[in-house]
């Protein structure tokens, strides 16, 4: 159901966008260890698997950036470019990524 | 904000009954303690710091019941509903969580 499924992706991507936006500014080496590794599961659970094994090629291929929140935000819109590509969607404008998952929380 | 932080709740939900409902019948072991080790994780890095509090102190109440599709959706309603509770919500009824959840993918 392509419906269903796009519905799920939209919540997933909201939720992804919002992590990265929220990730600290100056991370402890634990914090960057943390997302790297919430990265890697979410890619290996991510519940439409023909949508998780891509993504788990496009992880290792473009690695989190995980030293600070700007980086890790860019990270997040690029990778996120890279499966619109891939669908044939729009490629999305990075430039004000983290005031665009800015959740006041 | 109200309206964003509620947004961004209703999108991590969607998520996460969804990952629930299509964990396998029959986990592995291995598979088992990846979705322990992801809620553990999401719990972590959710982007609502005082959401993501309470709900690790919930995670260690009633830890995640792993060992097979059913009782993990279920477990994931009922976590559900005690957030509901606390916030003054309706209770869910969990009776068809796994059709509730079906993402078709
Ligand atoms: C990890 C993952 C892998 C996926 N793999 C597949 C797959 O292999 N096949 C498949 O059919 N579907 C896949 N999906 C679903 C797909 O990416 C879309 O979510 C779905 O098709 C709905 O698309 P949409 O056009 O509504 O916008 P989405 O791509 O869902 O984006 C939602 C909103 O985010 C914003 N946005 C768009 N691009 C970016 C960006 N680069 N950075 C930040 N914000 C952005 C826009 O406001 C957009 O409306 C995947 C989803 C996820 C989370
Ligand atoms: C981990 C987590 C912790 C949170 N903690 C807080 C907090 O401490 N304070 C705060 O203000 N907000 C918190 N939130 C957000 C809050 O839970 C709601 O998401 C938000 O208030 C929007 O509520 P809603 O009424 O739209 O429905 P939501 O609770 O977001 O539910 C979305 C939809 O899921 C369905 N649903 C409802 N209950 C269940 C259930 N038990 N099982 C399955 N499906 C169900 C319904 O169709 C509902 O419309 C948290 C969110 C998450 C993911």
């Amino acid at each position: 159901n392509e419906t269903l499924k796009a519905a799920l992706g939209r919540s997933s991507w909201h939720l992804f966008h919002t992590i990265l936006a929220r990730y600290p500014e100056s991370p402890t080496i634990e914090e960057q260890d943390i997302l790297k590794q919430y990265l890697k599961l979410f890619a290996t659970v991510y519940p439409c698997g023909d949508c998780a094994s891509h993504f788990q090629l496009l992880l290792s291929k473009y690695p989190p950036q995980v030293s600070n929140r700007v980086n890790a935000a860019l990270w997040g819109c690029e990778i996120h470019n890279k499966v619109n590509q891939r669908l044939g969607k729009d490629i999305y404008d990075c430039s004000n990524i983290l005031e665009d998952y800015d959740c006041g929380c």
